[in-house]
């Protein structure tokens, strides 16, 4: 009998608590013996609530029951998150955690910690929801040396850009449409500001190069700023317009950034739409995987909670390894030379792929570090991918 | 140190031989100790050739040799690929293989085999080439009760579709520039008439729902008679006319089938084209997940054999668990209820979505037994996903 502990009874927490209840016996016949949740810590009042027995109110309670060997962090934000992981941690109790954010800030030290004491740190649910993407790139991806990682990583933005686009409504009326569907937060800065995009290119580049960077020294740019006329020049150079996170490695060095790009049509995270997530690996042998699904969501979510759930139970041995990336070790993705696509209020020398209301739309191929000293007057630059 | 033998140095063996030389610091880094290729099976006459030394004649040489841990079959066809796994298997040795046709036809007598003398038998390679798909199946989404697995199996199909839409061409002259292109054999019969798509889609209904069917008792209809029209059709009902394996599990039963179908614009299958492949996969908690790569290609596959011998290196334990399908477990997908789309050679009492040449293209909801007794005349039938 494998004895699981659940923080927080949130959505996250609550779907894994539906899945194990609701799919017990596919988990039983895949762990070889049953999963039971014996505890909920969450300080909220769950009376008539039909897991009310299992809520406890202090971490210790969790901490000094030998019998619980797994640890489900669903709480969210960086403290006590954090700090009640470390502690699951060094009291020899594996953790399971969906927080994008205590894994970025925090994951080279909690692995670590995993490390010493012989037990995991998993967080399959990080990253794209339900989509499978940590486990493969350490497992299926082993054998790769892998260059690039790059995806649409964040559901929200992504409705929002595709509701602009079909809908021809502004940012601010799209975004009011997502708060009301139930995908946008009341204060909407961690989606479209480009912050949890940027937390999960940083846990990705982790996994792809060993080295974790600190996701406060990533450029990250969201989408407040972006507009029809952009929706409308993207479409022209025959691109859809995308918020993405890109992590590269080359001979030249690392990259890594968050920003709204032109994506381009041959690119299969062009297609990607409303709440979807896209991932792209690009290894040296395998070439371009991609892996696509629900990026959000209690049940997805949750879904790969449980597969870290009966990783852990079946005694599976997989684990990340990477460390603090040291400062510098990546540069700005968008300072690199690469095609651009700009607006000017003036012509250029060369043929406009969009003209209207006194602006022209061209693709030039420019240094980004260079684009405002080369184009002093630019309304509107996005990098070409 | 892990010692490992290739059999069969073709395509595929040249590509695990190349992957272990080229990325041989990296594996060593994965896997905690280096791993070597000590033998290649292969009757030819590797004279000159850099790994020469290694070539043997005779499979006894690699049973009888204790430091041999792990056997890449990649020799392909039934004989002696089937003989010789079994054989490895038989003497303790883990065993890896990319070989679609042995894995569905006698996978569950060598998983078997393998449990009992407590090694393993992978095959991630076999569907869809690099991507990684087996073991996302049997780990990340171990927690979901999956009720369909569908998708775009074969590349050298999918390029002939592709190449048939854009070109303008018909089927004969895409198969001969498949053929100009290396993407399909002289003799196509393998991929252009299913066979290849059906051992797939057999193995991904074994994993999805612990039954392997036999390819033989699946119905497997290929694309030699799609024509211009036919996708002229699928556009006018907003489709993509693909090749699609599909294996569904619900309450009424388990169906499955090989078949150009005609896939709604709304489905990410849709939007696949060339010599990719896409494989989703939908489950109760997680919903739909995708699975996007090169389907093919010797670098593709060689890494997804690679990414088995690094799992068995590092000691996992992850091994699918299916047996044989009793007889009559699966009926046919095509016979089921389900929108088609027809053509027939005269009018219905119901507006046609494309009539040219005294043709009529309609959309009904039928059985798809039913079709041949409801339209004793229909020129085409395309069951709509």
């Amino acid at each position: 009998m494998v004895k699981i502990a659940i923080l927080g009874l949130g959505v996250v927490g609550g779907g894994v608590a539906d899945i194990i209840a609701d799919n017990c016996k596919l988990i039983e016949a895949q762990v070889g013996q049953p999963v039971e949740l014996k505890y909920i810590l969450d300080i909220r009042d769950f009376t008539g609530h039909p897991l009310e027995k299992l809520v406890v109110r202090d971490i210790d309670t969790i901490l000094a029951d030998d019998e619980v060997s797994i640890v489900i962090e669903a709480m969210g934000g960086a403290h006590p998150a954090y700090d009640f992981s470390l502690k699951a941690l060094q009291a020899g109790k594996n953790v399971v955690t969906s927080n994008k954010l205590v894994v970025a800030e925090f994951g080279a030290e909690l692995l670590e910690v995993a490390k010493e004491k012989g037990v995991r740190y998993l967080f399959e649910a990080s990253v794209g929801g339900g989509i499978p993407i940590i486990r493969p790139m350490l497992e299926s991806l082993a054998g790769n040396d892998i260059c690039e990682v790059c995806g649409i990583l964040n559901g929200t933005t992504n409705y929002i850009l595709t509701r602009m686009k079909r809908g021809g409504i502004t940012f601010d009326a799209a975004l009011k449409e997502a708060q009301d569907a139930g995908y946008a937060e009341r204060d909407p800065s961690a989606d479209v500001d480009g912050i949890d995009s940027c937390r999960k290119i940083c846990i990705l580049a982790g996994l792809a190069f060993g080295i974790l960077p600190a996701p406060e020294t990533v450029s990250a740019k969201g989408i407040r700023s972006v507009t029809l006329r952009d929706l409308a020049d993207a479409e022209a150079a025959g691109c859809s317009l995308k918020l993405v996170g890109r992590a590269c490695s080359s001979d030249e060095g690392k990259t890594i950034s968050v920003a709204p790009c032109f994506v381009k049509g041959t690119n299969p995270l062009a297609g990607i739409e409303d709440v979807y997530n896209g991932i792209l690996v690009r290894g040296n042998a395998l070439g371009d995987v991609m892996f696509y699904g629900m990026g959000a969501g209690k049940l997805p979510t949750a879904s790969a909670v449980v597969s870290d759930i009966i990783d852990i139970a079946r005694g599976g041995s997989m684990t990340a390894h990477w460390t603090a990336a040291p400062e510098g070790s990546f540069t700005d993705g968008e300072d690199a030379v690469s095609e651009y696509c700009i607006r000017l209020p003036r012509k250029l020398d060369q043929a406009a792929i969009k003209e209207a209301d006194g602006e022209y739309t061209y693709i030039v191929e420019v240094a980004g570090s260079m684009l405002a000293k080369n184009y002093p007057d630019v309304i509107a630059a996005y990098k070409m991918i």
